[in-house]
């Protein structure tokens, strides 16, 4: 598989996840192999699309077969590092640390969650999902020892910039931001946000302008 | 403005709530005008990527001056449909639905929270961020009162295409789904999805991948 020579867009790389999750309902469901076609009309992307973004992977499919829907399925994984077990860390043991930490898909991906965080006295040492909650006073030495892959921030906002910061300083290289501001990390770090209220806003633009976009 | 004529990519609109909350802050700050490059800057989009966008709206920029960061604000959030009042409600009031209905920054971007919906006998009865929790065997009832623009999804994944079909055939036009799994709904029905295993995925490919994306 040749994904050295070229760069990839991040529109295919969000469609990546979705190609995954599918696969995988595919693949629960006893079926062993799919077309482009079939693909296409339970994605909502046309055929030609599916192919495209497989191609910049190096493709799969075989002319008149299809795709062999536990090869691809597995090919995804591995493109998107899930079998690299990331060890992952929550910060913040609000109501939002809390769904996050009893949401049962991310273990089901390869994300291994193994410490949580809060800074409040009321949180530290309560028992969130098996995991005893922690003191941010004790991260350094947290990080130190286990190395975290990713860290999911779930501050408040104003907290947002300086604990990403001080996770950076730790040598932690992804952030899943949940806090509604954008943060800044060096080129060695990746983030990506989920902004609740910018999903609202689009939701909103679509309903008052159903049938405007495509 | 002329937005009737052409339809606009999906691409632009979520890059629009970017927009909206960059120049919220900016106007808080007392910062009246902006060009098109310091936007850039701080909105890490190319200077023309961001006229582009703004002229499928009919443009708002002046030459040599920049952009009047209130009236963009202003016009923005009216694109978005901000200013209609939407009113929302949510259904499940386990702990996502709890962070949803303590996020401060609904209200502040023009979503009216009406009411809170579950079917466990647990929470129904109980107050939630001053709203009591209601019964979903009253929620016809109460649609039919209140006229909700918006539902918020959160509930077990398990029940999410029954809740969701129960909501369409209420009339809502609008659903933002947490559940994972994408749901089918008509046409005229707007769906935005917040998958938040497809974002610890396309973080996982950034990590394992890094600087093989653009």
């Amino acid at each position: 598989m040749n994904n050295e020579s070229k760069k990839v867009s991040n529109e295919v790389i969000k469609r990546l996840p979705r190609y995954y999750r599918y696969l995988g309902e595919l693949l629960k469901n006893n079926i062993l192999r799919v077309s482009s076609k079939e693909l296409s009309e339970k994605m909502n992307v046309t055929a030609s699309q599916i192919r495209q973004d497989l191609n910049c992977f190096g493709g799969f499919g075989q002319q008149g077969y299809g795709y062999n829907v536990e090869s691809l399925y597995k090919a995804i994984g591995e493109i998107l590092g899930l079998y690299n077990g990331q060890k992952t860390i929550i910060i913040g043991a609000g109501y939002l640390g809390h769904a996050l930490a009893n949401y049962k898909s991310f273990e089901n991906r390869g994300f291994k969650l193994i410490g949580i965080f809060d800074t409040s006295p009321d949180k530290i040492g309560k028992s969130l999902n098996n995991h005893e909650i922690l003191s941010m006073e004790n991260i350094k030495a947290f990080v130190d020892k286990n190395k975290p892959d990713i860290a999911i921030l779930a501050v408040p906002k104003v907290a947002a910039p300086e604990v990403a910061q001080q996770l950076v300083n730790l040598g932690i290289k992804g952030l899943l931001n949940f806090c509604y501001t954008d943060i800044l990390v060096p080129d060695d770090v990746s983030v990506e946000n989920v902004h609740l209220s910018d999903s609202l806003m689009t939701l909103s633009y679509k309903i008052a302008n159903k049938n405007k976009h495509i």
